[in-house]
């Protein structure tokens, strides 16, 4: 791989595509984990056909690209690690159609998660994902990640959402394919290829256009919270939302009690118009739970008959003030970790009832350092490492979290990885339920899959990018074709 | 290709894989419009070792494969044109578990849709699609077709509910791929390869296992009927349902009046407890709404907010005598042209909205016929060729169906094909919403995509079936691999 050099700009900016130095906003990602300090350019095009020529003319000059979009991303996935040229489409962002009889919008891939649900929005709909950088983060990116979040559980995955994507490949032309741009949402005819892209994180091709599914905005959302006593509790609570409130049910969150202490170190909520502090003290989990639907009335009925089931202390948020407050101390976390100290995150798919089971493990793998009062310092509460986790139980994802002083990250690390990777492949679970694999657990990725499953993936990467320069160094620890290895930068601070 | 011979039927069957003469309803489809009348043979299969054996053999003899689920394809899909192998997966039919807490089901192929509802059923969920044939139709089929049918339209298609597959490929091993059948919800670990084999129809690998999302089963489902008197009554009546129904609608059927007329030369149901013959006298359009959802009360109120708003006649189907009754008339419209002669059938996708358009020229198309009085027979109502339509109107999905008698089939076949198909295109719409290509439609399918598509379309199936031997003649008109070249058998009345 060479480096970008003036030619290659002077090139670039010839056809019309802005090319920038990049700066450490573009450089590393958001959690300064990853990246490069290297020179590292930007090239900003316009148009799918700038696209096709960058692309193109990378193929010929054996130059490596890294798409990003908002770079909003936990694994390190959009980030140069060397001299890639970063690839952005924050210029391609308009909205070339919405059909209000099927709910399809096409867009370009720039489009922010935010501006798109804004413009559906204004037709009745909305974007059927949600997530916390809405603002930063671009649809082509959620359709590159096979993002999750908030909402999967109502609308499910992209790969059910998604009903056209326009891809640019690496190859010598810069083929642009049309895999369902008219917006059909029934096309049975032959493979259906872009599903090969939701999820590929940069490394098969770029995502340029999408024709996106929108479901119906539904007036009336509604919000609930109960306080479980136990895990067993919270799985109780799980099967009678389903039962009761069925189609109108579209998040089920959980936070366990060390959740709730980091987001109160980052927000400000006066959680005694949410609770009683008696509610939610002692070892306890916080559920969240939400519905849409399209009557208000007759959602809040549903909502109260399952309260009243529960025999929890739990309560309705009956304003969109108070709404808003439950969301926040949500969605806080992950800033009041990142405040706390060093964070090892682990986003984890198990079978909802074995959730518990990996958490108590984890406890155990990290009881040694406690008995040895090697981390007995002054952190937190005087523990030794913090672990937390919240999760899409409905999903059957979790999000485990240990937090540490930077002074013990090498002891913790050496105790949780690759620890916490074998442990969930030997519970049949996914190491990576929507983050991705990125740089982060590419060299976990082919310890969690069969030999034969690797083999294809690798032959799927040479196929569509034969060269290998599609953000190298991302889901595969080494390139798949030869004369282009390269070699993780291992994670940083 | 080689037909299969003796010594080949005693090593399957040394194997222990059982291994007959194919009958009829194997060799040829449903319709009896494709197959083949030349000696075949079956080989059933009884565990995923088994089909890994079988396939690996036949990737070594070159030996061709069929397989075949529950041959009721409406393509030509499932069935040997010539000497291939039919490899049929009906004697591995079991269930292996069901997680009540996830809804997702692992079962084998080989399971009859009716089977594996009745199953999961007993849980409180059901499979997360509908079909005419469930009693014959079998999952893997199911999937290797992604099948739409009655409810795609609330529980999306196949490549949002399928969570894991696990696939036998035609290479020297008989390769045995795990794509996620641990069964989790979320999995971002590299690509989705499983959505390959969604919709392959057969030709890229055999799916022997899957875990399937099955949502959970609804105790109110209410039925109604409108009568629309033009198409723009119908687009209304759209809008209105999915603004009132929001998520309890499950499906929204519609049907012409001629379609009814075929429904009633088979079917003998009291229409007089449904509706007034005044009611659906004259042109109009027969819509079905379904609603699913988990309070009686709550959705037959929405349902008769509905009904008020919509100004033209219509009625709640009170009891489930009344809603067996409504549903038999709409799924009998296929039986009905088949009896009525010969039924030149499409499947396409468009743009709800640009439906009746389609269906115009389609009439116009076939007027110069009328014209010239030529086919101005004793057919049905005197008329030359019955045109009728039904769809799934929230899906973009009308089957268009032309009937005429046999001495009349060249003609009008000139007329439609490929008129037909180039149409389709022109308007950006799809030749095949759900039925899929198969061998029917496989000359038409490299009219309707892009080069770089069907060329890529040709790469994986190399790649995944390096000797071309899996269900030759389907999807592709003629083979991707050079030295397995083989011509359709022409489509025969």
């Amino acid at each position: 791989m060479r480096p970008v050099v003036d030619d290659d700009v002077a090139y670039f900016r010839s056809i019309g595509v802005v090319t920038e130095l990049a700066d450490e906003r573009r450089r590393r990602d958001w959690m300064d984990l990853y990246g490069t300090d290297e020179v590292s350019w930007v090239a900003r095009p316009s148009t799918t056909l700038h696209v096709s020529r960058v692309l193109a003319y990378c193929f010929e000059q054996g130059i490596c690209v890294t798409p990003q979009a908002g770079n909003t991303g936990l694994v390190g996935g959009s980030v140069p690690l060397s001299h890639e040229l970063i690839l952005s489409l924050d210029r391609m962002n308009s909205v070339s159609s919405f059909d209000p009889l099927s709910g399809v919008v096409v867009c370009e891939a720039g489009c922010t998660l935010a501006a798109l649900d804004d413009h559906v929005k204004a037709h009745g709909h909305t974007v059927p994902l949600d997530l916390g950088p809405r603002d930063q983060c671009q649809i082509g990116g959620n359709i590159a990640t096979n993002a999750g979040g908030l909402r999967f559980c109502r609308w499910g995955s992209l790969h059910g959402s998604v009903v056209g994507l326009e891809v640019v490949l690496a190859d010598k032309e810069g083929t642009v394919l049309d895999l369902g741009m008219a917006g059909l949402q029934k096309d049975n005819t032959g493979y259906d290829l872009k599903h090969l892209l939701i999820g590929s994180e940069g490394t098969l091709g770029v995502v340029t256009r999408c024709a996106l599914k929108c479901p119906i905005l539904f007036k009336s959302v509604q919000l609930a919270w109960i306080r479980c006593a136990t895990f067993r509790d919270v799985l109780d609570a799980l099967v009678r939302a389903k039962r009761v409130l069925g189609e109108i049910l579209s998040a089920f969150e959980c936070l366990d009690e060390e959740s709730l202490r980091f987001a109160r170190t980052v927000v400000d909520v006066d959680e005694s118009r949410l609770w009683k502090a008696s509610e939610v003290a002692g070892e306890c989990f916080i559920v969240i739970i939400e519905t849409r639907g399209s009557s208000a009335i007759h959602d809040r009925e549903k909502l109260g008959d399952l309260l009243a089931q529960v025999g929890q202390p739990a309560g309705l948020c009956g304003s969109e003030d108070l709404q808003r407050d439950v969301w926040k101390l949500r969605t806080s976390v992950s800033a009041g970790l990142k405040k706390s100290g060093v964070t090892f995150k682990y986003d984890i798919s198990l079978p909802v009832g074995t959730m518990d089971d990996m958490l108590d493990a984890t406890r155990r793998r990290l009881q040694p350092l406690r008995d040895l009062q090697r981390l007995l310092v002054d952190h937190g509460a005087g523990e030794y490492a913090r672990i937390c986790w919240f999760g899409h139980m409905l999903d059957g994802n979790v999000h485990l979290n240990v937090s540490c002083q930077p002074a013990h990250e090498a002891e913790v690390r050496r105790l949780l990885e690759p620890w916490v990777y074998e442990e969930v492949t030997r519970r049949h679970g996914s190491i990576s339920a929507e983050h991705g694999i990125g740089c982060m657990k590419a060299a976990a990725l082919a310890m969690t899959k069969d030999r034969p499953v690797m083999d294809l993936m690798r032959q799927v990467k040479a196929l569509l990018d034969p060269k290998g320069i599609m953000n190298p160094g991302k889901l595969f620890a080494s390139l798949p074709t030869v004369g282009h290895r390269m070699v993780n930068t291992p994670p940083e601070k």
